[in-house]
């Protein structure tokens, strides 16, 4: 992200952002068209949702790992964005542990405010959403007419959680009184926020033992829990259990929306400070829900009646007039739409955000959340690690060992010498002729690399571009997905291009499959080629060539190419090469071989075809590479770079499009992506 | 202060014990034998107000500079004092200030104490008495029943200072619900403290502009500021005026006695949370301590009625009953007492704790408020600046010229080459034959520093002890006085005595007189012979040697030696020396002359007698010593010590009891000190 961008436009910084209701609001927000900038000390959160949202809404998340509490990091997020308002969700939540550690409430959340309303007012920032509760009313059946619970329901809070948020609410509006041109807060009480994304990508993910009534169902249903205490059924209700106003989280997320919205409609010079309900202003009691829970996920959970909890009352439902007139808000989710999302969260990550056997590092240069690492199969017998850094594969492990060159970390992978190592390459794989093309009547001219050619697209190559994600799912036992997204904006190409690199991994069957998409953006159309650039070694590093493996190439053409390594247009036999033993002293190659398939713009309609074995004899490991693809590039001559690394050597399959097809008139169509259409390809890598 | 008096004792911290209330709770606290550790951070404070409380209890407290916000900082009192338990007091005050920087009101006062608290957890300390206030309460008017004010008023404060306060009751009370057996809060809620201490020593010295009534006053007494403003004259109380309830601070003070002990009277294993007020019951207008304090003063204060404050109220009077019951604790002096205390105070120090003319610097080393430098005269003809290592001289200045030999830091003070300079001399000055002495039938002896005898108290001397204080006055135009004293226990000598060393310097005048005094604590009998050993060097700088100073003595007649230096026993005549010419290759003296003066243990009974008069023709400074005491001892040898100055040479004059008195038994008494008795002498330097 350049500086211009990061300073000329409005950002809206969500401080908890990577939290339950905070992710939810981020993701409306962008819905929304705002620009976030996200900050979180993952308290009781993880990077992961940040992650998710990047692909979900294909839009990069600046993200911060900051503690409100530490005035200069925060102050450095403000100096880098220019942030127009904040929404502010940090804070600890449990009430029950408010009561047994409640200096620790009280530091984190008054003093984390305090310092970022001092941050906020040192930049010229001054409009603020402020994530309360509607804890600060206590107990409101304490009144005789508070049922729903109006915001002129004098506060009264029972436990240390709900004091640090009216002491918060003081503090706002103490800090209005004392400059009230300037200061803009928005106060939003919430009832009980429920539910999660319709995506399924994002939900609720609480550390340890869940306090609230849905997670808590949601982790018997999945059997991470035996049974679902009820705690107390002799209050004065329809059956007993107390009665709450449950939100979909979604809706509870839209009125930030909405909160924000009225801020800035505030006329200049002109505060405000104004506390709203955000609740449905319909009641339902433990029961209900949880007989709605059962219903959505067709199990009977079992459960205990037990004591009522401490602090706990009979009814906190809201009167939500206030938001419906004012900032023309309302909830449209159900409780039982809130459950079924629930559900779909829940059953596609049945341990929130944990994925068994995915870890997850940072290359840390300069801001560790641009640079993630996150390895895949951790403790089985294929390992991957995945590197948003060009969606690169920095390592594959059979059986413990690597049988892919990598290098240490994100310097040497920006590196000019790094020959594209395990990359992903793009916008335009392999050789272009004079770096030139044309599409729809216009020419155009790529930077060169060497010998007149433009290779892997040059100086627009996606080997140095930060993709967004990876999005990393299970969805189904030993198997995984991890979903890259890069926008491939402003480059020497025509058109701007959505990627997606697509990993699909099966642990057991060792097994890597990458599935490349790409659609237009914007202009008429653009040329496209698409593959992965990994150098394989599968003697497992015993010796760092690769000496003595055997290669067996499924193909006896190759597209013919001149003295410049460009296609000539023809397509000739060539000897067999179903037996090769490579060898650092033997024929090299760097040779475009064809596979029979048909080439297309979107090949994904071909079945994968083996199109390369090889095996070596000392390790015995054996990789079996097929694609949808109409040919690949074998080469061995590489690479040979860093000389810290001295000579290790790797071969490449490349699959793709024919060389320099962009300027091959009858191949060209392959290579060319218009609006109507989707790139596609695939390339699966199977270890024995 | 010894690392296992710091650690087996038992101490009080006492935060904020800079401020106004803080300073007399210290008193109090020491006049009923607590030993305390203050820290304060100095926002509306000065060390001054400690340095006097060291010399009016003549006992050494503890002082660092400390935000509590800063954790770390505070964790080191910790670590080097087992702090028993806290009296808080720490925290901005100002109501009015407090609605225009609320942030800052709520950052300082609330992360204050919750750091304090996590501070005092994690080492164990569980009591403190919370410095509250009635502000709480609010406008306990809007209930119908409620004044006198009982703690069970609701609360209801208005204003960000008030609230800051009810928000650290919370966490307080919170806190001890947390962990009920373990902390013992107790919550003092003060009315409206007035008064000063009954010493005149200490007071309220506002910074800025006073929020007060009784300070308001007090300035316009001055002449500080031009008139009284009475911010309404229409509620509805008997001459229109709101009522307070007014208590002496002192009376404040010792309720924080009476909470401490109230703390440690409760039983193991059983915390506590209280709130008491304090306040005497009783209430008062405006205008009633208007006149009150005029009368005090016989001034008819000029005043005038303006508008109301914002958020004032009619009447607030506390119900003390609570106090009176619980703590035996009700208040003992009237509005008139508090006035005439307050007087007193105004009058001694017209302008607070800061004096015209004298400055304070800290040596620096380890803990800087053990190392003072004051420096008085400042901007005029005559500067004098006095360090409390060794009560010593560190520079006489004339006309803006040093004519006294010093060195740059405390840690040269502390070399043992440097040869008195500037210092106190004592418990016992100038040489002892062999180290011994004996005292009521018992010997003693010294370590020796050379040649067989003990000089200026060898190991034991006080020019390397940390003396208390200065209290330094200004008691009339021109003229200041600095009091060190110094606790002399646990040495070689018998008996523990208290030295006190008064500088009064005249700075039209250009006269330092010092005054010593000395009281036996404890024993039947010691040996004592005071005197101050600056070397003066007249010639202002101009060479480093004291060549051409013309010295006149007023004595003929000097205490024998031996070849030792140690006295025979006899006096004897001596050549004329009152004409001499100082020259670092003529003759040099290090020789106890006779004055005529009477011996005795005080010789402040015998008037000043000048007996030496030095001048330098080139700088025209003229010196006349003036003392009581029965000899001086005149010595040009020095000092050429620590390279790094050169050879820089000056002279002493150090009036005393004769040489080696102690073992001549006719000379005897007047060095021997007993139960009955009080030492004392007096030397001055009157610079022309």
């Amino acid at each position: 992200m350049t500086g211009a961008t990061r300073n000329s436009d409005k950002w809206v910084l969500v401080t908890g952002g990577a939290g339950y209701i905070g992710s939810h609001a981020v993701a409306e927000l962008i819905d929304s068209g705002y620009k976030c900038v996200v900050v979180d000390n993952f308290s009781n959160s993880c990077y992961e949702p940040i992650a998710r949202l990047q692909v979900l809404s294909k839009t990069e998340i600046p993200f911060f790992k900051v503690d409100l509490m530490d005035g200069p990091a925060l102050e450095k997020v403000f100096e880098q964005y220019k942030i127009d308002s904040v929404i502010h969700f940090a804070g600890l939540k449990a009430v029950g542990e408010s009561t047994k550690i409640p200096l620790t409430y009280y530091h984190n959340n008054i003093t984390g405010t305090v310092v970022l309303l001092e941050t906020m007012k040192k930049f010229g920032t001054y409009k603020l959403v402020f994530s309360s509760s509607a804890t600060v009313y206590g107990d409101a059946t304490r009144f005789p007419d508070m049922i729903p619970i109006p915001e002129e329901c004098p506060t009264g809070p029972t436990n240390p959680y709900g004091k640090t948020k009216l002491a918060i609410e003081e503090i706002l509006e103490d800090l209005h009184t004392s400059d009230p041109e300037k200061w803009r807060f928005a106060v939003l009480r919430y009832f009980n926020p429920i539910g999660a994304h319709p995506s399924g990508l994002i939900g609720e993910d609480p550390l340890g033992i869940p306090n609230n009534l849905l997670p808590s169902m949601a982790q018997v249903a999945v059997k991470r829990r035996e049974k679902l205490f009820v705690f107390g059924n002799d209050y004065n209700s329809r059956d007993g259990t107390p009665i709450r106003d449950y939100i979909h989280v979604v809706d509870l997320a839209k009125g930030h929306i909405a909160a924000l919205k009225y801020l800035d409609q505030v006329n200049d010079n002109q505060g405000l400070y104004r506390a709203w309900n955000l609740g449905s202003g319909t009641g339902s009691t433990v029961l209900e829900v949880y007989k709605a829970f059962c219903q959505t996920c067709s199990i009977d959970l079992p459960y205990e009646i037990v004591g009522r909890r401490a602090g706990d009352v009979l009814n906190l439902t809201a009167k939500p007039d206030r938001a419906t007139k004012e900032l023309k808000w309302s909830t449209h989710f159900k409780v039982a739409d809130a459950c079924a999302d629930l559900w779909n969260w829940t059953t596609n990550n049945p341990f929130g955000y944990q994925l068994l056997g995915v870890v997850d590092t940072f290359f840390g240069t300069p801001n560790e959340y641009e640079s993630r690492l996150v390895t895949i199969g951790r403790g089985s017998g294929f390992e991957v690690s995945l590197s948003n850094l060009g969606a690169s594969i920095v390592d594959l492990k059979v059986d413990g060992k690597s049988v892919t060159l990598s290098l240490a970390n994100e310097s040497e992978y920006l590196d000019d010498r790094n020959p594209y190592l395990g990359a992903t390459v793009g916008r335009y794989a392999n050789r272009l002729r004079g770096g030139k093309f044309s599409i729809a009547g216009a020419e155009y001219q790529l930077d060169l690399n060497e010998s007149g050619a433009a290779v892997h697209s040059s100086s627009s190559s996606y080997h140095k571009r930060h993709f967004l994600g990876p999005l990393v799912i299970n969805p189904s036992k030993n198997r995984y997905t991890a979903k890259f997204v890069l926008l491939d904006t402003n480059t020497q190409f025509p058109g701007d291009v959505l990627t997606k690199v697509t990993y699909e991994i099966d642990v057991q069957a060792k097994e890597l499959t990458i599935e490349y998409e790409g659609e237009l953006l914007s202009g008429e159309a653009t040329i496209m080629n698409l593959t992965n650039h990994t150098y394989f070694n599968l003697n497992t590093f015993q010796d760092t060539g690769y000496d003595g493996t055997n290669v067996k190439i499924l193909s006896d053409q190759v597209v013919e190419v001149d003295s410049k390594g460009c296609a000539t247009g023809k397509i000739t036999k060539v000897p067999d090469v179903s037996a090769l033993t490579l060898a650092k002293n033997g024929p090299q190659f760097d040779t475009c071989f064809v596979t029979g398939s048909k080439p297309s713009i979107d090949t994904r309609k071909n079945s994968l075809k083996t199109v390369l074995q090889a095996y070596h004899p000392e390790s015995g490991v054996k990789l079996t590479i097929s694609t949808t693809e109409p040919s690949f590039q074998f080469y061995t001559k590489g690479p040979g770079f860093l000389e810290e690394y001295g000579e290790r050597l790797g071969f490449c399959c490349e699959p793709g499009r024919f060389i320099d097809a962009a300027n091959i008139s009858e191949w060209k169509s392959a290579v060319t992506l218009t609006k109507e259409e989707v790139y596609g390809s695939k390339i699966s890598y199977k270890f024995d």
